[in-house]
């Protein structure tokens, strides 16, 4: 596993991940995902969305606002429940989370002992003021979880689609976390993207859909690139879980900094429907359209985070190794990012093997044709070599070389980024190459 | 033009847009993209990315932190000047906006006269509170365009993408703006989705470019079935613009409430730029390879919102027509949305002519197939005249009957939704026949 330093300064430099606002010095373990990290970043989104949504008869999507009426999260707890303990030194007035502070040593920030509050809940939702008026009445928040749209949603959602029982409703979006300690770069923000689904289910047969889902991530994560050696799927015990839930998975992965959560599965019961029913007074009851029978469908939620995602598709990718150079008998460390070619920000790199006209010009007109297919870089400039390690370093998977040769014979060279294979091939006969080789 | 009545009332009847929060009787006027609704963004979306980003070798997009560091707010001038004026009654403390209202008038909330204070600047910008105090230190913004991020980001995204002049970056992301008086459906939210290039230029070429994006955003318009008739192209006057912009231009679209702004296109100069670099101290300057030269570039930013696309690809789809119906001779009123094939929710409707197992299982697998490819709906309850026009209700482009007939011929019935003319396709060639008319 590589370090994180070594990610991150990958990821800075090749413009996958800069700091956010980093001009002015930064925020908070804020990040912004740059020409390659957001077309990254979409790809994971785009195939999650074709995967668990439109492939699929029993799925359907939705995108709520980020801001919706505070009492979803009266209803759902958040407002109560959603805290962190905190405590406060009297003599600076710095704030810590108390369960990562020993509250009878000296105040980390200024020394003094004996000076921590008692504990507090703070709510970790991010608050705003919509209107004219910054009073209480105003009070708004930013959804900490997409999962509860799914819930306030649900009956208009499947009335309108007319999907029976079971199906899911999927939504991928922003949500808020005012941690008090964020880090570990993109691991753990304030600001970050879910993807998640609620999946109703009759509650009879809640174990079938709960073991189907558990596949389900599991095809996905393997489709994500990730070695299974890397994943601890924690079965969450009795008196640990929710009240609610009857099972519950934690899908953990081994980061440079430790085993932490990527994913997570849970059995909801009809916990979530009827905390909305009972506070909107809005009968959210599904009719069987076979036996005319009423019910609270029960849930598994499969919940991913896009970041997550990405900073451990990233982990995966990164392979550095000795390999030759374009120069007979050497060899040099090589630095490549094996992506699942769906995955790759660029698919293919246009690379001539001269800036001269005579080569340039056919080479950006060919890179141009392929760029309406598939995301094409081009790169004319230093050595061959070079510009191979360029296009392993951000993941490419096939180089297309266009050479002197190429103006006589109509081919090129492509080289395939994991074997380094090269193989010449008809210009006429390129597309269907690729397309055979991405496979779309 | 059709009323707004109808299109809300079509929106939310087929899941499109439902109001937010709904179950809780709603929150200022904010909206939820449903199935359909989600799916038509989503393609909208993807298109204006395929089209303006990816398939174009002078772009790179980003997808930076909706919270940045206060400062980019304070160089761009949106602390200080992005407010409406604010008037309150000193009789009830209601707060209007001044310029909406007569200010000699009885308060229209509690009638008394001589009441209104004088104007105060009302900032547009929900704030909020970082970390674990609510205090000064800890309030930042939530963006009010997704612009500021392609400027505070120029430099690193230049550096790393290695773009040269001219180029864009652009971005899809939410954007937040605190309107006193927010409405019209979808056409003026608080909380909304923007679609910005910066497109970065010499500046003895801006004019150039600048009638270039003119041009793109009509091809755009053309793309997503916008009658030019509706279309207003408003040359904004010396004196009106902005200080540092010499040619702004308001794209306005006609409105069933009115001729309104829908999209914009500024040249900007190097003003945004120059504010950074001189606020940040961070050399923003762009050194040209060939000259050596370093300077600012300039900028023509064309400014789309998604919210406002998709309200006008739906007024413009929406049709109401006689047309024939599936039994001889009768005709009913028929209401199809003509959406762009690209940008339709469901291109595909499977509808087997009989529930009966002996059609409906064929028919579920081939919708199955066709749906790793198109997004597929599946519909076998009530006529096949009542569900032609459930499809045409939420454009999808061709319907597939699957009848008795199949059995024998291996064909099926494909219907145009446009022109309603039916045509029997053997189903080894439906695929074909749909990618050709599809054109993807």
């Amino acid at each position: 596993m590589i370090e994180m330093e070594k990610l991150v300064s990958l990821a800075k430099r090749r413009g996958f991940i800069f700091p956010g606002s980093d001009i002015y010095g930064g925020l908070a373990n804020s990040w912004d995902y740059g020409p390659l990290g957001s077309e990254l970043k979409k790809n994971i989104k785009d195939a999650w969305w074709k995967r668990f949504v439109t492939s699929r008869d029993d799925m359907v999507g939705i995108d709520a606002a980020l801001i919706m009426n505070p009492k979803v999260w009266e209803a759902s707890g958040h407002l109560a429940h959603f805290t962190d303990p905190l405590t406060e030194c009297t003599g600076c007035h710095s704030r810590f989370r108390a369960d990562q502070i020993d509250l009878n040593a000296a105040c980390p920030t200024c020394g003094r002992k004996g000076t921590f509050t008692e504990l507090a809940q703070f709510n970790m939702m991010l608050k705003t003021f919509l209107g004219a008026k910054e009073d209480a009445a105003a009070v708004v928040y930013f959804r900490p979880e997409t999962a509860q749209a799914m819930f306030a949603d649900f009956k208009q959602v499947q009335e309108t689609s007319r999907k029976r029982v079971p199906f899911g409703i999927a939504q991928v979006g922003k949500a808020f976390r005012n941690e008090i300690t964020p880090g570990n770069f993109i691991f753990r923000t304030r600001e970050f993207e879910q993807m998640e689904v609620e999946y109703f289910v009759k509650e009879s047969e809640w174990e079938k859909h709960f073991e189907s889902w558990l596949s389900e991530m599991k095809a996905w994560l393997d489709f994500c690139g990730v070695d299974p050696k890397h994943l601890n799927f924690h079965e969450i015990e009795d008196g640990e879980r929710a009240h609610y839930s009857k099972r519950t998975v934690d899908i953990e992965y081994q980061y440079p900094f430790g085993l932490k959560e990527l994913y997570g599965l849970a059995y909801r019961g009809d916990y979530d429907l009827k905390c909305h029913q009972e506070k909107s007074g809005v009968d959210l009851r599904y009719t069987d359209p076979e036996t005319n029978e009423k019910y609270l469908p029960h849930v598994i939620e499969p919940s991913l985070g896009v970041d997550r995602t990405l900073l451990v598709v990233m982990l995966e990718a990164y392979h550095e190794e000795q390999a030759r150079t374009a120069e007979e008998g050497e060899t040099d460390l090589r630095v490549v990012m094996r992506f699942p070619k769906a995955l790759a920000p660029f698919k293919i790199a246009m690379l001539p093997l001269s800036k001269k006209d005579e080569l340039s010009v056919p080479a950006r007109a060919l890179a141009a044709k392929l760029r309406q297919r598939w995301t094409t870089d081009y790169d004319e400039t230093q050595s061959i070599g070079k510009r191979y390690r360029r296009q392993d370093e951000i993941g490419t998977p096939y180089c297309v070389t266009y050479d002197f040769d190429t103006l006589n014979d109509q081919s090129v060279t492509v080289r395939d980024r994991d074997t380094m294979q090269q193989e010449r091939v008809k210009i006429e006969a390129l597309e269907a190459y690729l397309a055979a080789k991405l496979g779309f």
